[in-house]
Protein backbone atom coordinates (compact mmCIF):
# COMPACT_ATOMS: atom_id res chain seq x y z
CA UNK A 1 0.00 0.00 0.00
CA UNK A 2 1.00 3.39 -0.42
CA UNK A 3 4.34 2.53 -1.72
CA UNK A 4 6.95 5.63 -2.39
CA UNK A 5 9.31 5.25 -5.53
CA UNK A 6 12.21 4.06 -2.78
CA UNK A 7 9.40 1.27 -1.92
CA UNK A 8 9.00 2.05 1.73
CA UNK A 9 5.02 2.12 2.82
CA UNK A 10 3.11 5.05 4.52
CA UNK A 11 3.35 2.57 7.48
CA UNK A 12 7.18 2.03 7.45
CA UNK A 13 8.02 5.62 6.99
CA UNK A 14 5.91 6.50 9.89
CA UNK A 15 7.08 4.00 12.10
CA UNK A 16 10.50 5.34 11.05
CA UNK A 17 9.42 8.76 12.62
CA UNK A 18 8.05 7.76 15.66
CA UNK A 19 11.46 5.55 16.52
CA UNK A 20 13.83 8.86 15.89
CA UNK A 21 11.96 10.03 19.67
CA UNK A 22 13.22 8.69 22.69
CA UNK A 23 13.44 9.33 26.30
CA UNK A 24 16.23 11.78 25.58
CA UNK A 25 15.04 13.21 22.48
CA UNK A 26 11.29 14.53 22.85
CA UNK A 27 11.30 17.51 20.31
CA UNK A 28 12.97 17.72 17.45
CA UNK A 29 12.55 19.96 14.14
CA UNK A 30 11.19 18.54 11.08
CA UNK A 31 14.31 18.35 9.39
CA UNK A 32 16.36 16.74 12.23
CA UNK A 33 12.88 13.99 12.33
CA UNK A 34 13.94 13.72 8.09
CA UNK A 35 17.29 13.31 8.87
CA UNK A 36 17.03 10.65 11.46
CA UNK A 37 14.82 8.75 9.93
CA UNK A 38 16.70 8.85 6.55
CA UNK A 39 13.48 10.59 4.86
CA UNK A 40 13.98 13.12 1.95
CA UNK A 41 13.42 16.60 3.55
CA UNK A 42 10.44 17.66 1.94
CA UNK A 43 8.92 13.99 2.66
CA UNK A 44 9.73 14.26 6.23
CA UNK A 45 7.97 17.67 5.93
CA UNK A 46 4.70 16.13 4.15
CA UNK A 47 4.62 13.45 6.70
CA UNK A 48 5.16 15.44 9.69
CA UNK A 49 2.48 17.87 8.67
CA UNK A 50 0.09 14.46 8.16
CA UNK A 51 0.75 13.68 11.42
CA UNK A 52 0.45 17.09 13.12
CA UNK A 53 -2.93 17.16 11.67
CA UNK A 54 -3.53 13.38 12.40
CA UNK A 55 -2.61 14.33 16.56
CA UNK A 56 -0.19 11.85 16.24
CA UNK A 57 2.66 14.35 16.46
CA UNK A 58 1.94 17.92 17.84
CA UNK A 59 4.08 21.33 17.48
CA UNK A 60 5.03 23.08 20.43
CA UNK A 61 5.14 27.15 20.41
CA UNK A 62 8.53 27.13 19.06
CA UNK A 63 7.08 25.34 16.13
CA UNK A 64 9.20 22.00 17.04
CA UNK A 65 7.70 19.06 17.02
CA UNK A 66 6.78 16.36 19.47
CA UNK A 67 4.51 13.17 19.80
CA UNK A 68 0.90 13.76 20.27
CA UNK A 69 -1.19 13.18 23.25
CA UNK A 70 -3.84 11.67 20.95
CA UNK A 71 -0.99 9.17 19.93
CA UNK A 72 -0.07 8.26 23.79
CA UNK A 73 -3.90 7.60 23.69
CA UNK A 74 -4.49 5.81 21.10
CA UNK A 75 -1.66 3.80 21.42
CA UNK A 76 -2.99 3.16 25.57
CA UNK A 77 -6.60 3.13 25.28
CA UNK A 78 -6.78 -0.85 24.27
CA UNK A 79 -3.43 -2.38 24.80
CA UNK A 80 -2.72 -4.96 26.83
CA UNK A 81 0.19 -3.32 28.03
CA UNK A 82 -2.21 -0.80 29.80
CA UNK A 83 -4.57 -3.73 31.54
CA UNK A 84 -1.69 -5.86 32.68
CA UNK A 85 0.29 -2.62 33.83
CA UNK A 86 -3.20 -1.39 36.13
CA UNK A 87 -3.12 -5.27 37.43
CA UNK A 88 0.04 -4.89 38.66
CA UNK A 89 0.37 -1.28 40.21
CA UNK A 90 -1.51 -1.84 43.81
CA UNK A 91 0.93 -4.86 43.87
CA UNK A 92 3.99 -3.05 42.63
CA UNK A 93 3.15 -0.45 44.90
CA UNK A 94 3.68 -2.57 48.03
CA UNK A 95 6.50 -4.19 47.46
CA UNK A 96 8.08 -0.75 46.60
CA UNK A 97 6.64 0.55 49.90
CA UNK A 98 7.96 -2.55 51.86
CA UNK A 99 11.65 -2.76 50.02
CA UNK A 100 12.56 1.08 49.08
CA UNK A 101 14.11 0.03 46.17
CA UNK A 102 12.88 0.52 41.66
CA UNK A 103 10.20 -2.70 41.43
CA UNK A 104 9.75 -2.90 37.76
CA UNK A 105 7.45 -4.72 35.15
CA UNK A 106 8.50 -6.01 32.11
CA UNK A 107 7.20 -8.18 29.04
CA UNK A 108 9.16 -9.54 26.24
CA UNK A 109 9.21 -8.01 23.04
CA UNK A 110 11.33 -8.93 19.85
CA UNK A 111 13.76 -10.45 21.57
CA UNK A 112 14.17 -8.03 24.42
CA UNK A 113 12.54 -7.12 28.07
CA UNK A 114 10.50 -4.26 27.25
CA UNK A 115 9.94 -2.36 30.66
CA UNK A 116 5.89 -1.44 31.00
CA UNK A 117 6.54 0.36 34.61
CA UNK A 118 9.14 1.38 37.20
CA UNK A 119 8.38 2.39 40.34
CA UNK A 120 10.85 4.37 42.36
CA UNK A 121 11.31 5.91 45.82
CA UNK A 122 13.83 8.78 46.52
CA UNK A 123 16.57 6.64 48.06
CA UNK A 124 16.25 4.29 45.83
CA UNK A 125 20.35 3.09 44.48
CA UNK A 126 21.07 2.70 41.03
CA UNK A 127 18.99 1.84 37.83
CA UNK A 128 19.13 2.28 34.24
CA UNK A 129 15.59 1.02 33.10
CA UNK A 130 13.31 3.10 32.38
CA UNK A 131 9.48 3.06 31.69
CA UNK A 132 9.23 1.94 27.50
CA UNK A 133 12.94 1.35 27.99
CA UNK A 134 14.62 -1.80 26.95
CA UNK A 135 17.26 -4.58 28.16
CA UNK A 136 18.93 -7.64 26.63
CA UNK A 137 17.54 -10.96 27.86
CA UNK A 138 20.20 -12.82 28.94
CA UNK A 139 21.62 -9.90 30.70
CA UNK A 140 18.79 -8.33 33.18
CA UNK A 141 17.01 -10.32 36.21
CA UNK A 142 13.67 -9.48 34.10
CA UNK A 143 15.22 -10.51 30.85
CA UNK A 144 16.50 -14.27 32.36
CA UNK A 145 12.85 -14.58 33.79
CA UNK A 146 11.21 -13.69 30.72
CA UNK A 147 13.76 -15.88 28.35
CA UNK A 148 13.60 -18.92 30.83
CA UNK A 149 9.67 -18.81 29.87
CA UNK A 150 10.48 -18.35 26.21
CA UNK A 151 8.90 -20.10 23.36
CA UNK A 152 11.85 -22.02 21.94
CA UNK A 153 11.73 -19.87 18.75
CA UNK A 154 13.24 -16.82 20.99
CA UNK A 155 15.45 -18.93 22.56
CA UNK A 156 16.91 -19.99 19.94
CA UNK A 157 17.02 -16.76 18.47
CA UNK A 158 19.10 -15.58 21.52
CA UNK A 159 21.12 -18.37 21.24
CA UNK A 160 22.28 -17.89 17.74
CA UNK A 161 23.92 -14.55 18.26
CA UNK A 162 27.08 -13.79 20.74
CA UNK A 163 26.05 -13.11 24.38
CA UNK A 164 27.26 -9.51 24.55
CA UNK A 165 28.37 -8.48 27.83
CA UNK A 166 26.99 -5.40 29.24
CA UNK A 167 29.07 -5.38 32.54
CA UNK A 168 32.15 -7.41 33.22
CA UNK A 169 29.60 -9.91 34.85
CA UNK A 170 27.06 -10.07 32.52
CA UNK A 171 26.57 -13.79 31.36
CA UNK A 172 28.22 -14.08 28.33
CA UNK A 173 29.11 -18.04 28.20
CA UNK A 174 26.14 -20.22 26.45
CA UNK A 175 26.06 -23.18 28.96
CA UNK A 176 26.01 -20.91 31.95
CA UNK A 177 22.92 -19.37 30.31
CA UNK A 178 21.13 -22.20 29.70
CA UNK A 179 21.78 -23.65 33.37
CA UNK A 180 20.89 -20.57 34.25
CA UNK A 181 17.44 -20.33 32.49
CA UNK A 182 17.17 -24.07 33.95
CA UNK A 183 17.52 -22.69 37.51
CA UNK A 184 15.12 -19.93 37.17
CA UNK A 185 12.71 -22.21 35.87
CA UNK A 186 13.02 -24.95 38.86
CA UNK A 187 13.43 -22.43 41.71
CA UNK A 188 10.71 -19.78 39.98
CA UNK A 189 12.93 -16.74 40.41
CA UNK A 190 16.50 -15.17 39.87
CA UNK A 191 19.18 -13.26 41.44
CA UNK A 192 21.10 -11.93 39.42
CA UNK A 193 24.61 -9.26 40.81
CA UNK A 194 26.16 -7.31 39.09
CA UNK A 195 24.71 -8.67 35.84
CA UNK A 196 23.34 -5.26 34.56
CA UNK A 197 25.43 -2.73 36.71
CA UNK A 198 28.50 -3.62 39.03
CA UNK A 199 26.35 -2.19 41.99
CA UNK A 200 23.18 -3.95 42.03
CA UNK A 201 22.06 -7.15 42.47
CA UNK A 202 18.55 -7.63 39.92
CA UNK A 203 16.10 -10.05 41.83
CA UNK A 204 13.03 -11.79 39.43
CA UNK A 205 9.93 -13.70 39.44
CA UNK A 206 8.04 -14.58 36.26
CA UNK A 207 4.08 -13.20 36.34
CA UNK A 208 1.32 -15.49 35.07
CA UNK A 209 -1.62 -14.60 33.33
CA UNK A 210 -5.25 -16.87 34.51
CA UNK A 211 -4.23 -19.62 32.22
CA UNK A 212 -0.80 -20.08 33.84
CA UNK A 213 1.36 -18.48 30.84
CA UNK A 214 4.29 -16.50 32.01
CA UNK A 215 3.56 -12.82 30.32
CA UNK A 216 5.84 -10.73 32.46
CA UNK A 217 8.49 -10.67 35.20
CA UNK A 218 8.13 -8.65 38.29
CA UNK A 219 11.37 -7.22 39.44
CA UNK A 220 13.60 -5.10 41.90
CA UNK A 221 16.92 -3.66 41.61
CA UNK A 222 18.54 -3.68 45.17
CA UNK A 223 22.07 -2.29 45.85
CA UNK A 224 24.59 -5.21 45.87
CA UNK A 225 25.20 -6.96 49.15
CA UNK A 226 22.16 -5.54 50.47
CA UNK A 227 21.28 -8.74 51.97
CA UNK A 228 17.68 -8.27 51.11
CA UNK A 229 17.79 -10.94 48.35
CA UNK A 230 15.32 -12.90 50.35
CA UNK A 231 12.81 -10.42 51.53
CA UNK A 232 12.87 -9.32 47.77
CA UNK A 233 12.23 -12.72 46.65
CA UNK A 234 9.29 -13.21 49.16
CA UNK A 235 7.54 -10.06 48.20
CA UNK A 236 8.10 -10.40 44.54
CA UNK A 237 6.39 -13.96 44.62
CA UNK A 238 3.41 -12.78 46.65
CA UNK A 239 3.05 -9.83 44.60
CA UNK A 240 2.93 -11.71 41.36
CA UNK A 241 0.58 -14.10 42.76
CA UNK A 242 -1.53 -10.94 43.49
CA UNK A 243 -1.37 -9.46 39.83
CA UNK A 244 -2.46 -12.95 38.45
CA UNK A 245 -5.68 -12.63 40.74
CA UNK A 246 -6.19 -9.47 39.98
CA UNK A 247 -5.86 -10.26 36.14
CA UNK A 248 -8.58 -12.86 36.57
CA UNK A 249 -10.64 -10.65 38.22
CA UNK A 250 -10.92 -6.84 36.46
CA UNK A 251 -10.64 -5.98 32.92
CA UNK A 252 -9.62 -2.13 33.33
CA UNK B 1 -0.02 11.90 0.33
CA UNK B 2 -0.84 8.57 -0.29
CA UNK B 3 -4.56 9.19 -0.73
CA UNK B 4 -6.90 6.18 -1.61
CA UNK B 5 -9.77 6.91 -4.54
CA UNK B 6 -11.84 8.06 -1.75
CA UNK B 7 -9.97 11.04 -0.97
CA UNK B 8 -8.19 9.17 2.80
CA UNK B 9 -4.80 9.30 3.43
CA UNK B 10 -3.25 6.59 4.90
CA UNK B 11 -2.78 8.39 8.35
CA UNK B 12 -6.30 9.16 8.59
CA UNK B 13 -7.02 5.31 7.81
CA UNK B 14 -4.65 4.38 10.31
CA UNK B 15 -5.99 6.60 12.98
CA UNK B 16 -9.88 5.56 12.14
CA UNK B 17 -8.17 1.84 12.97
CA UNK B 18 -6.44 2.91 16.28
CA UNK B 19 -9.73 4.35 17.32
CA UNK B 20 -11.62 0.94 17.23
CA UNK B 21 -9.96 0.03 20.00
CA UNK B 22 -11.03 1.17 23.42
CA UNK B 23 -10.70 -0.09 27.01
CA UNK B 24 -13.71 -2.29 26.84
CA UNK B 25 -12.33 -3.92 22.98
CA UNK B 26 -8.85 -4.97 22.98
CA UNK B 27 -9.12 -7.36 20.38
CA UNK B 28 -10.96 -7.58 17.20
CA UNK B 29 -10.85 -9.57 13.89
CA UNK B 30 -9.73 -7.64 10.72
CA UNK B 31 -13.28 -7.49 9.98
CA UNK B 32 -14.26 -6.24 12.77
CA UNK B 33 -11.86 -3.32 12.57
CA UNK B 34 -12.66 -2.50 8.69
CA UNK B 35 -16.38 -2.11 10.03
CA UNK B 36 -15.84 -0.04 12.74
CA UNK B 37 -13.68 2.13 10.89
CA UNK B 38 -15.79 2.56 7.93
CA UNK B 39 -13.43 0.70 5.80
CA UNK B 40 -14.16 -1.87 2.53
CA UNK B 41 -12.83 -4.98 3.85
CA UNK B 42 -9.80 -5.68 1.49
CA UNK B 43 -8.61 -2.46 2.57
CA UNK B 44 -9.12 -2.90 5.86
CA UNK B 45 -7.35 -6.58 5.53
CA UNK B 46 -4.50 -5.23 3.20
CA UNK B 47 -3.52 -2.04 6.47
CA UNK B 48 -4.08 -4.58 9.16
CA UNK B 49 -1.37 -7.01 7.44
CA UNK B 50 0.83 -3.97 6.75
CA UNK B 51 0.63 -2.58 10.52
CA UNK B 52 1.16 -6.14 11.92
CA UNK B 53 4.45 -6.41 10.09
CA UNK B 54 5.32 -3.52 11.72
CA UNK B 55 4.44 -4.30 14.68
CA UNK B 56 1.77 -1.33 15.25
CA UNK B 57 -0.90 -4.40 15.85
CA UNK B 58 -0.33 -8.24 16.82
CA UNK B 59 -2.11 -10.69 15.81
CA UNK B 60 -3.23 -13.33 19.30
CA UNK B 61 -2.95 -17.07 18.97
CA UNK B 62 -6.56 -17.24 17.33
CA UNK B 63 -5.46 -14.72 14.83
CA UNK B 64 -7.74 -11.83 15.97
CA UNK B 65 -6.04 -8.30 16.13
CA UNK B 66 -4.84 -6.22 19.11
CA UNK B 67 -2.69 -3.31 19.68
CA UNK B 68 1.13 -3.80 19.71
CA UNK B 69 3.53 -3.56 22.08
CA UNK B 70 5.21 -2.08 19.79
CA UNK B 71 2.92 0.69 19.51
CA UNK B 72 3.19 1.32 23.12
CA UNK B 73 7.10 1.65 22.97
CA UNK B 74 6.83 4.23 20.60
CA UNK B 75 4.00 6.63 21.65
CA UNK B 76 5.43 6.37 25.06
CA UNK B 77 8.87 6.54 24.71
CA UNK B 78 9.40 10.28 23.98
CA UNK B 79 6.05 10.95 25.35
CA UNK B 80 6.17 14.56 27.12
CA UNK B 81 3.08 12.50 28.58
CA UNK B 82 5.83 9.87 30.14
CA UNK B 83 7.51 12.41 31.60
CA UNK B 84 4.81 14.29 33.46
CA UNK B 85 3.77 11.02 35.10
CA UNK B 86 7.05 10.01 35.73
CA UNK B 87 7.15 13.08 37.81
CA UNK B 88 3.82 13.22 38.88
CA UNK B 89 3.54 9.50 40.19
CA UNK B 90 5.77 9.25 43.69
CA UNK B 91 3.31 12.70 44.68
CA UNK B 92 0.34 10.62 43.28
CA UNK B 93 1.18 7.77 45.79
CA UNK B 94 1.97 9.89 48.66
CA UNK B 95 -1.56 11.80 48.28
CA UNK B 96 -3.30 8.56 47.68
CA UNK B 97 -1.59 6.51 50.70
CA UNK B 98 -2.68 9.22 52.41
CA UNK B 99 -6.33 9.78 51.46
CA UNK B 100 -6.42 6.07 50.66
CA UNK B 101 -9.15 7.49 47.82
CA UNK B 102 -8.69 7.74 43.79
CA UNK B 103 -6.00 9.97 42.75
CA UNK B 104 -6.13 11.36 39.55
CA UNK B 105 -3.76 13.31 36.72
CA UNK B 106 -5.49 14.52 33.82
CA UNK B 107 -4.25 16.61 30.69
CA UNK B 108 -6.33 19.14 28.28
CA UNK B 109 -6.67 17.46 25.32
CA UNK B 110 -9.62 18.26 22.36
CA UNK B 111 -11.18 20.06 24.62
CA UNK B 112 -11.62 17.42 27.25
CA UNK B 113 -9.66 16.48 29.91
CA UNK B 114 -7.50 13.25 29.26
CA UNK B 115 -6.68 11.21 31.93
CA UNK B 116 -2.90 9.76 31.85
CA UNK B 117 -2.50 8.54 35.45
CA UNK B 118 -5.00 7.10 38.04
CA UNK B 119 -4.54 5.24 41.57
CA UNK B 120 -6.88 3.32 43.59
CA UNK B 121 -6.55 1.63 46.42
CA UNK B 122 -8.91 -1.68 46.89
CA UNK B 123 -11.23 0.50 49.71
CA UNK B 124 -11.44 3.44 47.30
CA UNK B 125 -15.18 4.09 46.21
CA UNK B 126 -16.93 5.01 42.92
CA UNK B 127 -14.63 6.30 40.33
CA UNK B 128 -15.86 6.61 36.34
CA UNK B 129 -12.01 7.76 35.39
CA UNK B 130 -9.63 5.21 33.26
CA UNK B 131 -5.98 5.85 32.05
CA UNK B 132 -6.60 7.23 28.56
CA UNK B 133 -9.89 7.99 29.54
CA UNK B 134 -11.70 11.57 28.88
CA UNK B 135 -14.51 13.84 30.63
CA UNK B 136 -16.24 16.93 29.67
CA UNK B 137 -14.37 19.80 30.84
CA UNK B 138 -17.27 21.18 32.24
CA UNK B 139 -18.84 18.15 34.35
CA UNK B 140 -15.28 16.70 36.30
CA UNK B 141 -13.39 18.80 38.70
CA UNK B 142 -10.08 18.14 36.82
CA UNK B 143 -11.79 19.76 33.87
CA UNK B 144 -12.81 22.74 35.28
CA UNK B 145 -9.15 23.36 36.76
CA UNK B 146 -8.10 22.77 33.08
CA UNK B 147 -10.81 24.82 31.82
CA UNK B 148 -10.32 27.64 34.36
CA UNK B 149 -6.68 28.12 33.08
CA UNK B 150 -7.09 27.02 29.36
CA UNK B 151 -6.70 29.24 26.58
CA UNK B 152 -9.30 31.67 25.44
CA UNK B 153 -9.93 29.33 22.31
CA UNK B 154 -10.83 26.21 23.70
CA UNK B 155 -13.14 28.47 26.24
CA UNK B 156 -14.68 30.34 23.27
CA UNK B 157 -15.27 26.94 21.65
CA UNK B 158 -16.56 24.91 25.19
CA UNK B 159 -19.12 27.90 25.80
CA UNK B 160 -20.03 27.89 21.99
CA UNK B 161 -21.51 24.42 22.88
CA UNK B 162 -24.70 23.52 24.98
CA UNK B 163 -23.58 22.50 28.64
CA UNK B 164 -24.46 18.28 28.48
CA UNK B 165 -25.40 17.28 31.71
CA UNK B 166 -23.30 13.97 33.01
CA UNK B 167 -25.43 14.13 36.24
CA UNK B 168 -28.18 15.79 38.11
CA UNK B 169 -25.64 18.31 39.47
CA UNK B 170 -23.54 19.01 36.22
CA UNK B 171 -22.81 22.41 35.88
CA UNK B 172 -24.80 23.46 32.59
CA UNK B 173 -25.08 26.81 33.10
CA UNK B 174 -22.95 29.04 31.34
CA UNK B 175 -23.13 31.87 34.03
CA UNK B 176 -22.67 29.52 36.97
CA UNK B 177 -19.95 27.71 34.62
CA UNK B 178 -18.25 30.75 34.81
CA UNK B 179 -18.84 32.18 37.95
CA UNK B 180 -16.95 28.75 39.28
CA UNK B 181 -14.41 29.21 36.22
CA UNK B 182 -13.44 32.40 37.99
CA UNK B 183 -13.30 30.83 41.70
CA UNK B 184 -11.00 28.08 40.42
CA UNK B 185 -8.70 30.79 39.23
CA UNK B 186 -8.93 33.00 42.46
CA UNK B 187 -9.02 30.04 45.02
CA UNK B 188 -6.45 27.55 43.31
CA UNK B 189 -8.85 24.81 43.81
CA UNK B 190 -12.18 23.31 43.09
CA UNK B 191 -14.74 21.30 45.02
CA UNK B 192 -17.48 19.42 42.73
CA UNK B 193 -20.18 17.20 44.50
CA UNK B 194 -22.06 15.45 41.76
CA UNK B 195 -21.16 16.94 38.86
CA UNK B 196 -19.89 13.35 37.61
CA UNK B 197 -21.59 11.17 39.97
CA UNK B 198 -24.55 11.52 42.73
CA UNK B 199 -21.99 9.60 45.28
CA UNK B 200 -18.61 11.43 44.82
CA UNK B 201 -17.54 14.58 45.22
CA UNK B 202 -14.29 15.59 42.88
CA UNK B 203 -11.28 17.98 44.25
CA UNK B 204 -8.99 19.02 41.79
CA UNK B 205 -5.74 21.40 41.50
CA UNK B 206 -3.76 22.89 39.09
CA UNK B 207 -0.43 21.36 38.36
CA UNK B 208 2.35 24.65 36.63
CA UNK B 209 5.55 23.66 34.68
CA UNK B 210 8.54 24.74 35.81
CA UNK B 211 7.46 28.01 33.87
CA UNK B 212 4.88 28.44 35.91
CA UNK B 213 2.31 27.16 33.14
CA UNK B 214 -0.57 25.02 34.30
CA UNK B 215 -0.39 21.76 32.13
CA UNK B 216 -1.96 19.49 34.26
CA UNK B 217 -5.05 18.66 37.05
CA UNK B 218 -4.72 16.95 39.66
CA UNK B 219 -7.35 15.17 41.58
CA UNK B 220 -9.26 13.08 44.04
CA UNK B 221 -12.81 11.93 44.07
CA UNK B 222 -13.90 11.40 47.82
CA UNK B 223 -17.22 9.95 48.35
CA UNK B 224 -20.14 12.18 48.79
CA UNK B 225 -20.09 14.54 52.19
CA UNK B 226 -16.91 12.52 53.50
CA UNK B 227 -15.55 15.26 55.07
CA UNK B 228 -12.38 15.32 53.78
CA UNK B 229 -12.49 18.16 51.55
CA UNK B 230 -10.12 20.16 53.26
CA UNK B 231 -7.37 17.40 54.08
CA UNK B 232 -7.59 16.78 50.01
CA UNK B 233 -7.13 20.30 48.86
CA UNK B 234 -3.83 20.66 51.70
CA UNK B 235 -2.73 17.37 50.16
CA UNK B 236 -2.99 17.84 46.25
CA UNK B 237 -1.62 21.66 46.76
CA UNK B 238 1.29 20.17 48.71
CA UNK B 239 1.60 16.96 45.88
CA UNK B 240 1.44 19.92 42.80
CA UNK B 241 3.83 22.00 44.05
CA UNK B 242 6.14 18.80 44.40
CA UNK B 243 5.76 17.87 41.15
CA UNK B 244 6.70 21.21 39.73
CA UNK B 245 9.81 21.08 41.51
CA UNK B 246 10.41 17.88 39.99
CA UNK B 247 9.49 18.85 36.42
CA UNK B 248 12.71 21.30 36.83
CA UNK B 249 14.80 18.87 38.16
CA UNK B 250 14.39 15.35 36.06
CA UNK B 251 14.27 14.44 32.59
CA UNK B 252 12.99 11.28 32.91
Amino acid sequence: MANSPSGDSTIDRLVRILETFSTDRTVQTAAEIGRRAGLPSSTAHRIVDDLVEAGVLERDEHHRIRLGMRLWELALRGSRALRLRQAALPFMERVQARLREHTQLAVLEQDEALFLERLSSPTSGANITRVAGRLPLHASSSGLVLLAYADADVVERVFAQPLQAVSAETITDAAVLRRTLADVRRRGHVVAPGSIERVSTGVAVPVRDERGRVIAALSVVLPRDSGAEAAAIEELTAASAGITRALSRRRD
